[in-house]
C-alpha cells in the first residue's frame, strides 16, 4: 500500500492535502532558498490525532515537519525532502481563562495576536511581540523561544510559558510542568523543549501566563550620529527612565523605508536611529523623560529627536522599525541574527563592519536590532549582477568569518530566528563538542528514531 | 594504593579532609534522617581542580556529592554512603560585575547573602531572597532552582541566570550560555542544568542578573478568619497594589514563633495570617493600599490589619514569618513542599487537611507558604510518643496519600527544596513514565558512569 494510503487508514478522520498549490505553501517558511516537496500537509484537529500521526510515522519511517505559521526565517519549517508538514492551523483555539493563575490554555495553531486579544479581553497582556504577531502562531514562538520587541522588559517566550503538551518523537504525550509557577522536582523537561524547533516532539497545547496591561509609555526617535552614540543613549535612558523597547536601526535602513513609502520625520538623513519606548503614567515620568533626552541632545549624543505626540505618530515611528524586513525583501536579503552580551556589542560591531568592507566591499548592508538584548540583525542585500546561488555562497563565507568574531566575544549564531537549515553549519562552533554531545543525546532520547524535523538544528 | 591516596597523587594541591568532624558536618544538610558516612570531603580551588577531580572520579568510579551551604531540606547534599564530598567553600568570590549587562559573575561557593550585598553596592538588587540568605550558596540555588519569598514578583533562580560554567560527569567543562539574553542556537542546557541537584555535573561559576532595586514598600500582616480569606486577600491585594511578596501561615504556626520568644502582634489569636509586601512609593499608593485594607476589613474577608510603622516593625513582622522553621525544629518535623496552581489551593488544601485529620488525627500540622505561586509548606510536627524512625514510616504513609491527591490537581511534590532522597519514592508519580525514560536519558547523556550525586533524585 502507498505509504499516503497507510496514513489515511491508520486514520481516518485526519485532514489530508496533497494538492500542489498546498505542498508549495506548507512546503516553506519566510526563507525562499529550498524548493518545497512534501509529501503531503496534513491538518490534525487535536492532540489525540497528532500522537496517532508520530505513532504512525515512527512505525513507517516517516519524517515529519511541524509547522505552524511559517513565518521563520532560517528554515526550520521547510520541508523540502519528501517530508509530511504537519500543519498546527486548525488547532488554533483559545480553550480557558484562569483568572487566579493569570493563564491562558491555548492550542499551539493560534496565533501571537489572537493570544494577545485574549489576554487583552481579560484586562491583561500577553507581553511577546514583533511584526509577524499576525501571523506567526503560539507553537512557532515557542519553537524558536521567541524574542522581539518587548525583551528587554518582559523577556523572551520562555519567560511566559508555564506548561507545554507535548507529543513526543517516540509518539508519548507528556504535560510538561501543568501551569505550576514553582516546580523543583527532576529537570524541566519544557525549558528543554521550548527552543527545540520541532526536533522534540510536537507542541500541541500550552498554557501561557498573562501580564498587568504595559503602561501607559511615550514612543520617541533618536536620531544619533554613530553606533557608539546609540550605545551611550541606551545606557543614559535605562538608568533614568522605565524602558519598554530600545530599537535600533542604520541610516541605509531607515533609506529603505522610505524608498518604501515611509515618511522620514527629520529633515535629514543621519546614521543611525533609536526607537525608544518609555513608560510615562505620570507628569513626573514625562518630565525626567523630557530631561534625559535634553541631556542626550545638549552632551551630542543624540543630534535630533522626535517625540510621538498621538497614537497615530506613535504608530507611524514604529511602522519605520516594523517595515524594515518588508522594505528589503525584494533584495532578497541573507540575515544574520547575532546576539552578544550588550557590553561585547561596540566590539563585536566595529570588527564585523571591519570585515565586511575588506571582504564584501560591494554588498550592502542593512544594520538593525534590540541593542537593550545584545541582539543584531545583519541583512546582507544581493546585489543585482549576482546570481542568487553565487550570492548564498558568498554570505555563508561571510557569515563564516562573522562565526568566529562571534565565538571570540562569546557571542551566538541565533538570538531568536532559531537555526533551522540556515544557521546549522556553524551550530557546533559555537557549541563546543562537549554540548554538541549532550544536544544529539538528548535528540536520541526523545526522538529515537530520528522522524520529527530530521536535518534541521543538527544532524 | 588507597583511594585517598590515589587522589592526593593525582591532584597533589587538593585541599582534602577526613578529620571526623569534617566527615560529619560536610556530609549532611539540614535534613537529620541519615547518618553521615563520606569517605572524605575534599575543597577544590577553582574549575580546573574540580574538573581533574571529577575525571578522577570517573576513572575510579568513586561517587561525588556537590555540596553548597547545605542548607537543603530534601538531602540532596547528604553522603551517607562512602562518597567524596565536593565542597565548593573555598570558591566562593565575587569575581566581575559588568554596569552595561547589569551582570555579576560569581563563583557557585558564594552566599547568596554575598551576591545580594555585591549587587546591592552596585545601585542593583539580586531579588532571589529567603531565611537562609547567610548561609546557603548560590550553587545550591542553581542546583534546586531555589524559590524563596520574591517569586511573585521576581521569579525563581532560573530566571536570574544568564551563564553556567558547568564541569560535567563526562569531566568536560561547559561554559553555559555565557551571559547572553537571547540565544536560540539549539537547546539550553542551561535550563537543564538548573534545578538537576548535582546530578548532571558541578556548577562552578554563574553569570547572574541583576534587577533594579526593589521599590519602596509597606509590610502589612492580615489576621484572617479562613484559608478562604486568605485566598480573598491575595486576589484583592493583588488586583489593586504591586506586590512584592504574600506569604501565608496558620494561626499554630504563630503559636510556634510566640512560644519561641516572638511578640504577638494581635491582641487575640486567629486561623490564619498573610504578611503583605506592597510597593508604596508616593502617597497614592500608600492612600490605594490603605483603602484596599478598608474594603478586607469591611467585607470581613480580614479580622485586624497591623501596618508596621517603622524599619524595625518590618523586621519584627518578617520574622514572624521567617522564624517558623526555626521555631519548630525542635520537634523534628517531615516537611512536605507542594506546589498547584494557585487556583487549585482551596481544593487541594481542603482535601489534604480532611487527609491528615482523618488518618493522622495525633499529628500537628503547621501550614505556611507561597500563595500567590500556589507553594505550601506542610509540616508534620513529631508527636513525643512516637520514635523517630516510627513517625518518619507514618508521615511518608501519609505523604504517599498526598501525592495522590496533588496528582489529581496537577501539583508538584517539591516547589523548591527539590527531591533530593526524601521526595525520591513519588517522583515517578508526578512525572509519570514517559518523562521518567527521558529524565534518565539526559542523565545518562552528561554522566554515563553514574557518579555525580548517585541515588539522588531518582535511580
Amino acid at each position: 500500500m502507498h505509504t499516503l494510503d497507510k496514513l489515511r487508514h491508520t486514520i481516518p478522520a485526519l485532514r489530508i492535502s496533497t494538492e500542489q498549490s498546498d505542498l508549495a505553501h506548507y512546503g516553506r517558511d519566510w526563507t525562499r532558498r529550498w524548493t518545497p516537496a512534501p509529501l503531503a500537509i496534513v491538518f490534525p484537529a487535536d492532540t489525540a490525532e497528532v500522537q496517532a500521526l508520530v505513532q504512525w510515522a515512527r512505525a513507517t519511517g516517516t519524517p515529519l515537519v511541524p509547522s505552524g505559521g511559517r513565518t521563520g526565517l532560517s528554515g526550520g519549517a521547510v520541508a523540502a525532502n519528501g517530508e509530511v508538514v504537519v500543519s498546527l492551523e486548525r488547532m488554533n483555539r483559545i480553550l480557558a481563562f484562569d483568572p487566579v493563575d493569570r493563564t491562558l490554555t491555548v492550542q499551539a495553531g493560534a496565533t501571537l495576536q489572537s493570544v494577545q486579544d485574549a489576554a487583552g479581553k481579560q484586562g491583561l497582556s500577553y507581553p511577546v511581540d514583533f511584526a509577524s504577531r499576525g501571523s506567526c502562531t503560539i507553537g512557532g514562538t515557542i519553537a524558536t523561544n521567541a524574542g522581539g520587541i518587548r525583551v528587554i522588559r518582559h523577556g523572551n517566550t520562555r519567560e511566559w510559558i508555564a506548561g507545554l503538551t507535548l507529543v513526543a518523537g517516540t509518539g508519548e504525550v507528556m504535560r510538561l510542568n501543568r501551569g505550576l509557577i514553582k516546580n523543583s522536582s527532576g529537570y524541566d523537561l519544557r525549558h528543554l523543549v521550548i527552543g527545540s524547533e520541532g526536533t522534540l516532539g510536537i507542541v500541541t497545547e500550552a498554557i501561557v501566563r498573562l501580564g498587568a496591561p504595559l503602561p501607559a509609555s511615550k514612543v520617541v526617535l533618536l536620531a544619533l550620529p554613530s553606533f557608539d552614540a546609540v550605545m551611550a543613549a541606551f545606557v543614559e535612558v535605562r538608568g533614568a527612565l522605565g524602558l519598554q523597547a530600545f530599537e535600533f536601526f542604520s541610516g541605509d535602513a531607515l533609506r529603505h523605508v522610505v524608498a518604501h513609502g515611509a515618511q522620514d520625520p527629520f529633515a535629514e538623513m543621519h546614521p543611525a536611529y533609536a526607537l525608544v519606548e518609555v513608560d510615562s503614567i505620570d507628569d513626573a515620568e514625562e518630565t525626567e523623560m523630557l530631561a534625559v533626552l535634553e541631556r542626550c541632545l545638549e552632551r551630542g549624543v543624540a543630534s535630533d529627536i522626535v517625540v510621538a505626540g498621538s497614537d497615530a505618530q506613535v504608530a507611524a515611528l514604529w511602522r519605520l522599525r516594523e517595515s524594515i524586513t518588508e522594505s528589503i525583501a525584494a533584495r532578497t536579503p541573507y540575515k544574520n541574527d547575532i546576539a552578544v552580551r550588550v557590553s561585547a556589542l561596540p566590539a563585536f560591531l566595529a570588527e564585523a563592519e571591519a570585515l565586511l568592507a575588506a571582504g564584501y566591499p560591494t554588498f550592502e548592508v542593512i544594520w538593525f536590532g534590540h541593542i537593550g538584548d545584545g541582539n543584531l540583525h545583519i541583512s546582507i542585500l544581493r546585489p543585482e549582477d549576482l546570481a542568487p546561488d553565487a550570492f548564498v555562497a558568498h554570505c555563508e563565507h561571510a557569515t563564516d568569518m562573522l562565526a568566529d568574531v562571534l565565538a571570540r566575544h562569546d557571542g551566538s549564531i541565533s538570538a531568536e530566528h532559531g537555526i533551522g537549515l540556515v544557521k546549522k553549519p556553524w551550530l557546533a562552533r559555537m557549541r563546543g563538542e562537549a554540548e554538541m554531545v549532550r544536544l544529539r543525546g538528548i535528540r536520541e532520547t526523545f526522538d529515537p528514531d530520528g522522524i520529527l524535523n530530521p536535518g534541521k538544528v543538527f544532524d
